[in-house]
């Protein structure tokens, strides 16, 4: 049994001060618990990144200690790096049906079937080690949905997950916000709370005033064939395009991996009502007149391989673009997708479809929190601690300054760093140390191999491509046996270059006169990289990435 | 004299379908003029280059037709091509005061001091071979800015330039709606009107609503230190934090290279009103305490290598971040710089910095019309054909149906292309034919020498690095001589990798074993090439580029 003096630990591995990769772990002597296991999207200078996810050295240092990983849903930044995590660590993951539908998707991508999985309802506790977890009703752009109350030793934390305050939600019920009310009553020591909209303003929209939204457009549209793109994990969009469809006699058919198999997984476990005899495979549309369908499709955040994406520059093989259609994106774009969003936008409208995306028609609302939804939790929880989380440092400020203005003490409220490790007993918590975390790079089968040498030459090379100088030299007498030869790539079209090609060359040989007959390698490649960077930052302004390489025969 | 016979031509070379590089061109007989020389800022996949300029190479074929350029004001994407322009074809650049001041300030860096300007004002009429040239003030977000009427042998042209209906502008006086008025009365053939922010139901804000919110923050901020970042040719925003440090006793120091040069370049024009004795230099602000101070920084955009991003990283030498520092970022984000002010916003704000951005309060209004302000002027100019310009595919889509809205006929509106030209006679309109254009991308002192093929390259490499493979042979036998030896950059950590790099060198040996004696050298790469490729693939799920490199001996 644990022993009374222990304190409570909380960290995140992910999610503070970043979005994405969201992950939190509570531990408490000799156990530990997880919540969460999401992924992040390479930044802009991860050149050629494909995932990153967070660094689990801790939990597998400490893996005899962790009793089971709760998820609070089934989005990607929750979910996404389970195959990385249970690779590890082997130990049970408990969530909902949906969301363990997911990952048990993602979990067999990977080969990895061994893994148990445990499925639990809103409303019932599990209990791990010392802790004790009640899985809470939520609302978010995902269906099963949860918040958690953990039962620890020291006193109840509260884990919000990511949520809105839906009281017309289109799965389901409304967050349990009576649940919420209880446990404010008997005591909560720390709220862990999402920041993602925390900056904005009022409440964020009810899920069902898009549905209103669509009725609308398909009422406009009877002779047009409609196509919308969103998240395929947004389950209840999905249900609301579908139930517009069904409403004006549409067969619906879906297109994009994730969607097909989002779709397929959500109907098969209950969470998409799909009229019998509506929904088509996509290589029967050509079998429909226009006004008889629905094409639900991914690609709202102008990914370049997403089948929206795909269809704007004519390289589909089962949808064309043809003037007419109406194309609803039904999303907004991430941070960053901006610009690629546009460009598919452009191409479709200039194809002679209409295209109608947020800023035009209100085709999308949030799935988290704003100010007032997340005051609300605080009033209902009113706990003692409050650890922000799930947000950049803006949002975990401006999150503090709002519980600020509702009366709580600043020195209550932790703003903490990944690792930062918050220490509670039944009355007091403290920033205390830290345990590892990072950023750990996903690139192709490799895991953790590219890190800041490998991503800084990857930059150097994006930015002026690179030179090679190759030279066979005598290995005594250091005499030029063959070349210097010269190839160039990404710094400038060779063909109309001859000339600065042929002078770099000369360079190279006067440097390697210069060198006058040195065996010592290194002094003989820093002549010819100092010389010939010196001559083409001269002629060019630009700095190829230089490699000198020495064949001694 | 031009024949009678003779069809105006007009064509962009850049600001169609696109952001930025404005450029359009009228021809008529033997006569040319061109109107704006911008540039574009690369897109994400133009990787290592520094500005994209139109295709000139029309203009330079008929330079001898060429009369003028005519600028519509000072911002980048009208004026940023000049210096590449000028250096090709030598006309006179006609335009207002302030805007020939920033394009001086350019011409100068480029040593092209021998080009002729003529200062124009609002009202003036400038002949041009067959052309009249009238300029009319118009409003936008930087001083000086015009709209232009060109008389041509065919009928009125009219083009819009940037702008927006500032009723209460900061500088001078509002847009000229009367004359507006007056020409359509008279009778405008082609109107070429921007589109920038079609999309935007409503009014644009004036200028001076910002000016309100600037007095609400500093009577709000008795005691800190401001500062505010903008963009630089924004001399009205610059204006109003002068007013306001002004009326709360405040010295103004200016930080950044564009803010100092267009702060001076515009105070020493008369479009900047500063107080005597009010503006101090960066290095005096240690002698001043907070309450005392305004900083005016560049870097709203999120630059890496702005004033304001450098403070966030501590990396300023004048300027250090410190707690109490109320910090104004009043600016939109351009699309695709969301990322990185954000990142430079949480830097500042981890520092204890407050800062105050678009979407917390108003400290920013578009200086282009919204649609309610594109309608009036058609309403007032009420012309026969229209060519929207200044923006992407879908906001020239949607600036046509805005016309249609409004009753014009929809054969008469026309959507084009980059070099379309659109010929008229004095009572037609059709495009016919199209001259060269495109976009020519500036890479240090190269214009036009990175092409597809190395863009492509440079992708690749900053995808998955790449891979050296380089052998001596000898000659005849094609037998090897010294290597193969393996070099690797941006693909893995290799260090931590020594086995795989082992394994390749294996793999390219037994590769040139299978080659079996073979001098044919563009064979042997081909063998190398492959087989690696293949191997990487297995192990890494990774395609670097491959160079096989062999040294004849």
């Amino acid at each position: 049994m644990a022993s009374k003096k222990n304190k409570l630990r909380v960290f995140s591995l992910g999610g503070l001060q970043e979005i994405g990769k969201n992950m939190t772990v509570l531990e408490y002597g000799n156990d530990i618990i997880v919540i969460d296991c999401g992924v992040a999207f390479p930044e802009d200078d991860m050149l050629g990144i494909d995932l990153v996810i967070p660094d689990f050295s801790y939990l597998i240092k400490n893996k005899n200690k962790i009793r089971a990983v709760f998820l609070t849903h089934g989005h990607e930044d929750h979910i996404g790096s389970i195959p990385y995590f249970a690779r590890e660590i082997n130990v049970p993951i408990v969530s909902t049906k949906l969301t363990l539908g997911l990952v048990d998707t993602k979990l067999k991508e990977h080969n990895l079937t061994q893994v148990e999985k445990i499925c639990v309802e809103a409303g019932q506790v599990v209990e791990a080690g010392v802790f004790k977890i009640e899985f809470i009703r939520s609302t978010h752009s995902i269906p099963d949905s949860v918040a958690l109350a953990i039962y620890t030793p020291v006193g109840l934390v509260v884990h919000s997950g990511d949520f809105k305050v839906d009281y017309t939600p289109i799965h389901g019920e409304p967050i349990d916000l009576q649940r919420f009310a209880e446990l404010g009553r008997s005591g909560v020591l720390l709220f862990c709370c999402e920041s993602t909209n925390v900056e904005q303003k009022g409440f964020t929209m009810s899920e069902k005033t898009v549905g209103a939204i669509f009725e609308e457009i398909f009422h406009q549209s009877p002779k047009q064939r409609i196509m919308v793109a969103t998240f395929s994990s947004n389950i209840h969009r999905v249900q609301q395009i579908i139930n517009s469809a069904a409403n004006h006699n549409r067969k619906v058919a879906v297109v994009g991996r994730s969607m097909t198999t989002v779709v397929k997984t959500a109907s098969e476990l209950g969470y998409l009502d799909i009229p019998p005899n509506m929904q088509i495979d996509i290589a029967e549309i050509k079998n429909y007149p226009d006004e008889s369908l629905v094409i639900i499709t991914t690609g709202s955040q102008g990914e370049p391989m997403a089948a929206l994406s795909r269809m704007a520059i004519s390289e589909h093989k089962q949808v064309e673009i043809k003037p007419g259609d109406k194309i609803i994106i039904s999303a907004s774009p991430i941070p960053g997708n901006e610009k690629t969003i546009s460009k598919v936008i452009n191409k479709l409208m200039s194809k002679g479809a209409e295209v109608i995306y947020e800023g035009l028609t209100d085709v999308h609302v949030s799935g988290h929190a704003k100010q007032e939804e997340i005051k609300l939790l605080h009033a209902l929880l009113k706990p003692t601690f409050l650890m922000p989380i799930h947000g950049e440092y803006r949002h975990l400020k401006h999150h503090k300054q709002l519980a600020v203005d509702m009366g709580m003490k600043k020195e209550n409220i932790f703003i903490m760093d990944l690792g930062d490790a918050l220490e509670l007993t039944e009355d007091s918590a403290k920033i205390n140390g830290s345990v590892p975390s990072g950023q750990i790079l996903v690139d192709g089968l490799g895991v953790g191999d590219v890190g800041n040498i490998v991503l800084r030459d990857r930059k150097h090379l994006s930015q002026d491509g690179l030179m090679i100088v190759v030279v066979s030299m005598e290995k005594d007498s250091g005499q030029v046996i063959a070349g210097p030869d010269i190839i160039s790539r990404g710094f400038v079209y060779v063909r109309e270059s001859e000339n600065l090609m042929e002078e770099a060359r000369n360079v190279v040989r006067e440097a390697l006169s210069d060198g006058n007959g040195s065996s010592e390698w290194s002094y003989v490649k820093m002549l010819i990289k100092d010389t010939l960077k010196e001559f083409l930052w001269q002629k060019t302004k630009r700095s190829p990435m230089i490699l000198p390489i020495i064949m001694e025969v």
